[in-house]
């Protein structure tokens, strides 16, 4: 079997295989949102790419998050933010988001064999479904409109390397052999490694520090968030 | 300024920009073979993408260098190993040259501002070049068939480390801080580092272990091959 790396939602389909599961990345903060969404009780998540497909489900009721350039967008009940996503106002309901770069993501694996949505987070969780599976990877990093970034790669590189701790079952393809070095270095501190990251810096400069530690702490929930019919829903519920 | 690199000539739309130097990057073999062809005197290189496009040359009269999946194509003169292109039969020459990989990264990015050859044979003179251009850089990895590759990343990490020993000059894109990283742990025995990559290990089932040993040796030429009205020339011809 294989594990290899996408660094780009655009890249997407030179990297697409058949019998493959998709790991959808966006730390920062879009897959982060998610998990924290059905941590807390969320029944379902409708991806859309466009914020006029969110406006049209806003006006018929939908809760309805929507996130351009790291800001929530107005009009909308929540931007991508996890802490927007806990609590009674979600729990039990069906919501509807669209953001920058994890739902493009999304968007462009949805016809793979299986689409699952990845963040430290659910981290091991995540890696002991993908090891129990016995298929092949593809860590779909979701990047910054479609560039590569540091703390999906960084992510990609830590399932990588937790993954291939089960020697031979895999062959590493070369991201993921790429991905496995620069994790090396990342893990004493990853918060300090990505400090001169594009995204992390963006998200600083918003006064969004306490999403980045957040987002950077390892399993904070069991849920694998799987796409099925159009919406993201609890992997036991499949 | 700003150096930011791009991993597959597929993405190349995205990381295109005004007044930027593009460098091509095809470590495993064509931008080795390239400046390898300008070291030994060749006149002028016309890279095509296609091997249809290199037969009409053929037809024609040219010398024509066709490489497809690591193999010369049938009905060529050469191949993309760099020791086709030493010696007495290139000297003064045109040569049409289409790879699998290289000769498409040309093809994406030849609208650029400047679009020139590098490799480990060139490193140093192509450095400190591009430090005496004061331009933002690209560089672009034609890695395999749209893929990543960890021979590519590798080289553009060591450019990038050479080029950010001037600090301040250069604002760092994700993928640079990411390829620093990787160089760091490559740069005591980059052959060594690649023995698992995916491409190095295709040339040695084609028995091209000497064409790999050569291609990571630096510095063996000062020539910096330039793209100039659809042909690579030297870089002081221009």
């Amino acid at each position: 079997m294989k594990i290899d790396a996408c660094f780009s939602p655009y890249l997407y389909p030179v990297y697409k295989g058949d019998d493959t599961i998709v790991v959808i990345i966006d730390v920062l903060r879009a897959t982060s949102a998610i998990c924290t969404a059905f941590e807390h009780g969320v029944e379902k998540i409708i991806p859309v790419a466009t914020v006029e497909e969110a406006r049209v489900y806003k006006e018929k009721g939908f809760l309805v998050g929507a996130e351009r350039n790291g800001l929530p967008v107005d009009g909308f009940d929540f931007g991508n933010s996890p802490f927007h996503y806990m609590g009674d106002p979600i729990k039990g309901k069906t919501i509807v988001l669209t953001t920058t770069n994890g739902t493009q993501a999304i968007e462009a694996a949805k016809d793979a064999y299986k689409v699952v949505i990845g963040s430290f987070l659910n981290m091991d969780a995540l890696c002991s479904w993908l090891l129990s599976e016995n298929k092949n990877i593809l860590l779909l990093c979701s990047g910054w409109k479609n560039k590569f970034n540091l703390e999906d790669a960084v992510f990609a590189g830590a399932v990588t390397d937790a993954i291939s701790n089960t020697p031979d079952k895999y062959n590493l393809g070369d991201a993921c052999l790429a991905l496995k070095y620069l994790y090396k270095m990342a893990k004493e501190n990853p918060n300090k490694f990505l400090s001169h990251s594009s995204h992390k810096e963006r998200l600083a400069a918003l006064n969004l520090k306490e999403d980045v530690r957040y987002c950077l702490t390892p399993n904070q929930t069991k849920v694998i968030p799987i796409y099925k019919e159009g919406a993201l829903v609890r992997m036991y519920d499949v």
